[in-house]
């Protein structure tokens, strides 16, 4: 069986993700890197992949069989993914909720006209944790779906720690509140207020000479971002920062607490949860295995935008239907 | 729209489960119960609803979209869904995993050749469980999978247990030992024995004057069922028993711990669990949401048998596909 020709646009973080999980799929090849840098300043991880300019993928149609767009949510992919998905069966990772309505319309229409398949938003948030609420609401209609992130690493919140006067370097950790989640679990059915559901946890150097209090302070009080969070700023040294806070962690929890029965009295609890050492290796994976399935679907005629909700989960499996009933049913 | 008419086949704890879904789900109706029993002797919970003998059934094809057959594993089911799937669309539980191959070929071919469509194995574990096993096997190749259950109440553990000598009432709790999810959850894949995943306890009213040592003695050394196990026996009063372990409780653990990233070293861990308090109205509700997947795939003209690997999980919900985007992604 021949392979699928994989195309990562993007090669950051998550591009370098695909690649390496293309690597655990021996049913999947890659087939090329995009970028809008200059191609000879890439280097890839694989020994002899190929890069090339972002603009040339157009003429490389034949030799791809699904292009993962690895850019990011908030100016690339608005633009990237209709654009590409007018040559190319697509797979992105956006992930602006509110948003996602417009995405699908815009992408949708280019993959339609161009006859091409298009899955958006994959990964765990928007992706996997979806999927969860999906099974878990229908599963029980009566009852409360909670979400929790972390521990881990907020890109956002980091970059708006990075752009206080007196930061030379910053981190911030989302943390999900042990005592919130226990109640969820009780079968309680809480009304959590924003702050009761998470923690934020910063991790600062200051310039030499900055004034520490002042940081903490800009910090803590940060409107959207800070403000309605229990936040803690920790003043590090640029060398434990550099060996401690070196990686992208992150994870989640997805809950539902339902009843059932005569009545309506009986608890039943459902959890999901992603403990995850690098974010960007996990949603690269996710991405791979959703390309698997978008390939068969293509294969039998699916065009237009789909996302996590559309795809048979056998499609995402290198096992054919015989094997999964009988080893993993 | 009119709503998903269901016929439940089998009145026991499930099919009562089922009964008490409908009511949870305003888009399906109770069309009618069907029972191996004299129909004037059942009683169900739902005012007005039909009794009719199960033998009758045929005679209703054109009054019920899908028939949920809510009978036993060991020998109902083998035999009541090939023959319902002759007249019906129809829906069971079906879990002895080592049979499923079997099962799946005699219904398919009955459903197949009768135009009808079949969802076999439905539930939790088999079902959700086996879904969860697939998405987290699919995105971490490079992994290892657990499945830890309870604690809930074994059936057959429980049956088991009053066969033996002296034993007036006895019930099974199967047990996960925390030391061997925790181990899991560090990311180190252990091999784990059957005795360090599981453990048995036992509770037990005892016939007056039976010999107690004799009792704990043969439970424990009981092949297939506890030797194999730390196994715990309790004797109690059946004042104690009734007020206690009046109830059927179960859920479990399914865990993926997998590597990912350059040299693979990067831990990657996906838990999903279930805490349940009553086993057969969760699965009911599992199998009420598949009914409403089943008649939309049926009338978008699928047949044969099929699992929830083959469901795309849009199906399972009330909700359109564009509010599941905007909502729920």
């Amino acid at each position: 069986m021949s392979k699928v020709r994989i195309g990562i646009a993007g090669y950051g973080n998550l591009g370098r993700g695909v690649e390496l999980a293309i690597r655990q799929n021996d049913d999947m090849e890659l087939a090329g890197i995009f970028t809008r840098r200059d191609p000879s300043t890439v280097k890839p991880l694989t020994a002899g992949a190929k890069v090339y300019k972002l603009d040339d993928a157009k003429n490389m149609q034949d030799k791809i069989d699904v292009m993962i767009i690895c850019g990011g949510s908030a100016t690339d992919l608005p633009k990237q993914t209709p654009e590409l998905a007018q040559y190319f069966n697509v797979i992105d990772s956006f992930d602006t909720h509110a948003r996602i309505p417009e995405h699908f319309a815009n992408v949708d229409k280019a993959a339609k006209d161009n006859g091409h398949l298009a899955f958006i938003s994959l990964g765990w948030d928007p992706g996997l944790f979806s999927l969860n609420r999906l099974y878990a609401e229908s599963i029980l209609p009566n009852g409360k779906s909670y979400t929790f992130w972390g521990k881990g690493v907020s890109q956002g919140h980091s970059d708006a720690i990075r752009r206080v006067e007196g930061v030379k370097r910053g981190i911030q950790y989302t943390v999900p509140v042990e005592e919130a989640m226990d109640a969820v679990r009780s079968g309680s059915q809480p009304e959590l207020t924003t702050r009761q559901k998470h923690k934020r946890e910063c991790y600062v150097v200051a310039e030499p000479g900055a004034d520490l209090a002042k940081i903490e302070e800009s910090i803590k009080t940060m409107k959207n971002y800070f403000d309605e969070y229990d936040t803690t700023v920790n003043f590090i040294s640029e060398e434990e920062f550099d060996a401690v806070h070196n990686k992208m962690p992150h994870g989640g929890f997805v809950m539902r607490s339902g009843l059932t029965g005569d009545g309506e009295k009986t608890h039943q609890m459902i959890e999901y949860s992603l403990k995850l050492e690098s974010n960007p290796e996990f949603t690269a994976s996710v991405l791979i295995c959703f390309a698997r399935a978008l390939n068969r679907m293509k294969n039998e005629g699916a065009t237009g935008c789909k996302t996590a909700f559309d795809v048979p989960p056998a499609y995402l499996s290198k096992l054919t239907a015989e094997e999964l009933r009988a080893k993993m049913l």
